[in-house]
């Protein structure tokens, strides 16, 4: 359809590749890992595999051979510096800050916005448009060839005219993710693991999340999402015509001189809704939604389980031991310790604790009672300590 | 015996109290209770119970009723400035600091030595001597007037020639302290509830210290003693010559511009040990200590488990609590929490736990493993964290 000059040696994942532009929305606070998270310095800022990296700069430097430079970040106006900070290659055009957080469509679309309206005035149209790929900041994956490879397929697969998430084939019947219903195999070249997607399903009970695992059929949804920037905006102006009117608004002020002021004016008023609600479900329901099961560990670093579990050589005997001069003696214990301080940690007689030790705050629990970290957080809000969250 | 114009009328236990001088050896670091208790700080420099009291403070204002400003301190050096700090009423005749420890032998005798060289001095001989009553830095003790009835009964029964021991009423068969054996009752007037010292035991076995408790004889070694010094002297001189030389010669020159020089070049070559095996065993040998049983409860606050139990005030929920400005917040828990710093300490679903929060050093473990503190200190030490000992 298009007058590409490709020849038909070239693999179309190639030039596909050309197109595809890496988005990552970087926000959240991860509540689940305070004291370490804070509305200050969210889970991405932090290196919570003790890689040397921060979660941020770990996906960025894992999509870097795919799309180069091509990269945007989506983050609160407060974490721009610090993001910057990691990312000192990012261009500051790439870098949209929000004023306030509204949830992921507006986030990723406002992407989308803005590298559609790039395409335009660069005369990019159709098959030679953005293909955006948008990756959390904050979650881990490995080994990263094979997540190189999915995205690869997925850029494949999204120059077919789809919307394509990545799906994680699931380890365990979690309940604490939702789940992808697959379809019938979706004939792509180089894109040999395609599937249709039927419908996205959200976080089941436990039986549920074990049918599911059982059946095969479903996929975890890992909020990967690639596309051509073109189509996901046609979903999002039928599903949420304020939300696509705003953002290309500001789409249109973006890179001139009126850029802060429109979003300062417009960002405000935009709905809050998740990208799966105003783009990956009705699309599925359209028949337009692909998925490339991804066979690569994953985890969204969700509470400090996941911290344990992700740590096995930061391994003290029984103890994870993560900080950068942790001193921690531990005695008849297992679990796992985050130093942020120079202080000495003393453990003894401790299963599955979790502590996590900063300047100011304290956390004592343990690797069961993670998830309610949560809720700690809120009852210390009303209570009026909001100085350490 | 004596010339005294007492009339017939006068308790003698009056005239015996005038004879009372209070020494409070404040010894030992009490390293069960890292990281509250250091090197420098020791745990009589601690409030232990949440009164506003340190332990040194509340055993001076206990004994002070009886003993007026007759009252001796017996500690290390490196604490004489802090001592002072607590107990500004405090004679600095009466502030021994021993150069480098030397078990309770050294310090009680050297007490004993001092008052009696004053006695000589001062004249005052056989019946006129003091009687002094040796009550560690560190124990807590309520209610204060029925100690303060036991104390008045010791000494009138010190002042008929005995070393007198005060012996707490078991509550339960405890495995972590001596015993005392009690003999018949000891008709001194005053002293209503003396009875003979058949012999003081070690630490029992659980079965041994079970048969005790059952037996209604026997009564925990608190390590009071109350005596003449003159007769306390007498005991150790037999057996511990050398012991007993050195201190005569120290005591010789106390209160005399060669105090000190006396003092550093003797005590370092003094042998160490405990007043027990020097004076109260021997003398029981010799049918010559008797004891007066206490029915206050008493409790040396010897882990993070004693802190819990005598904290029932300090209690937040099922959390008992203690430190300056503590901002605790827990939520399914229950066990001690002290803390010395301002951070927050959040506590989330962790039972019978042990936190202790200190600039420098955090100690995490139950109240079942309060005792093995001493243990971590020991492998801190030899892992070179001296500096948060």
């Amino acid at each position: 359809m298009t007058s590409s000059s490709a020849s038909p040696q070239d693999p179309p994942s190639a030039s596909a590749l050309d197109r595809f532009h890496a988005v990552i929305p970087a926000g959240g606070v991860g509540t689940r890992l305070w004291p370490l998270s804070r509305e200050g310095a969210p889970k991405f800022l932090h290196d919570l595999t003790g890689s040397g990296s921060t979660l941020i700069r770990s996906t960025y430097e894992r999509l870097f051979p795919l799309s180069g430079h091509a990269v945007m970040v989506v983050t609160g106006e407060a974490h721009g510096e610090a993001v910057l900070g990691q990312l000192p290659e990012l261009r500051t055009a790439d870098l949209v800050l929000e004023p306030e957080p509204k949830d992921s469509a507006a986030a990723i679309g406002l992407a989308a916005a803005i590298l559609h309206a790039r395409d335009v005035a660069a005369g990019r149209t159709g098959a030679e448009g953005t293909i955006m790929g948008s990756f959390a900041a904050d979650h881990v994956i490995a080994p990263v060839p094979l997540f190189r490879d999915a995205v690869g397929q997925a850029v494949a697969t999204a120059a077919t005219g789809k919307i394509v998430t990545i799906g994680i084939k699931p380890t365990h019947p979690s309940t604490a993710f939702g789940y992808i219903r697959t379809g019938e195999h979706f004939p792509v070249p180089d894109a040999p693991d395609a599937h249709q997607v039927i419908e996205f399903v959200e976080k089941p009970g436990e039986q549920v999340a074990q049918d599911y695992v059982a059946s095969g059929r479903y996929l975890w949804n890992a909020g990967m999402f690639v596309a051509p920037v073109a189509l996901l905006l046609d979903h999002l102006a039928a599903a949420e015509p304020d939300l696509y009117a705003g953002l290309t608004e500001i789409a249109a002020a973006w890179d001139t001189a009126d850029q802060t002021e429109v979003m300062a004016r417009i960002w405000p008023k935009l709905p809050k809704t998740a990208i799966d609600y105003a783009v990956a479900e009705p699309a599925a329901d359209a028949g337009d939604v692909a998925v490339i099961p991804g066979t690569f560990t994953w985890d969204d670093v969700g509470d400090f389980a996941a911290i344990a579990r992700l740590n096995p050589a930061a391994q003290q005997e029984n103890m994870t031991v993560l900080g950068t001069k942790p001193r921690v003696y531990s005695e008849d214990s297992s679990g796992v310790v985050v130093s942020e301080t120079q202080r000495v940690v003393a453990l003894i007689g401790v299963q599955d604790i979790v502590v996590v030790d900063t300047d100011d705050a304290l956390l004592v629990t343990t690797t069961d009672h993670a998830q309610s970290v949560k809720q700690a957080v809120k009852a210390l809000k009303e209570k009026g300590d909001s100085d350490v969250l």
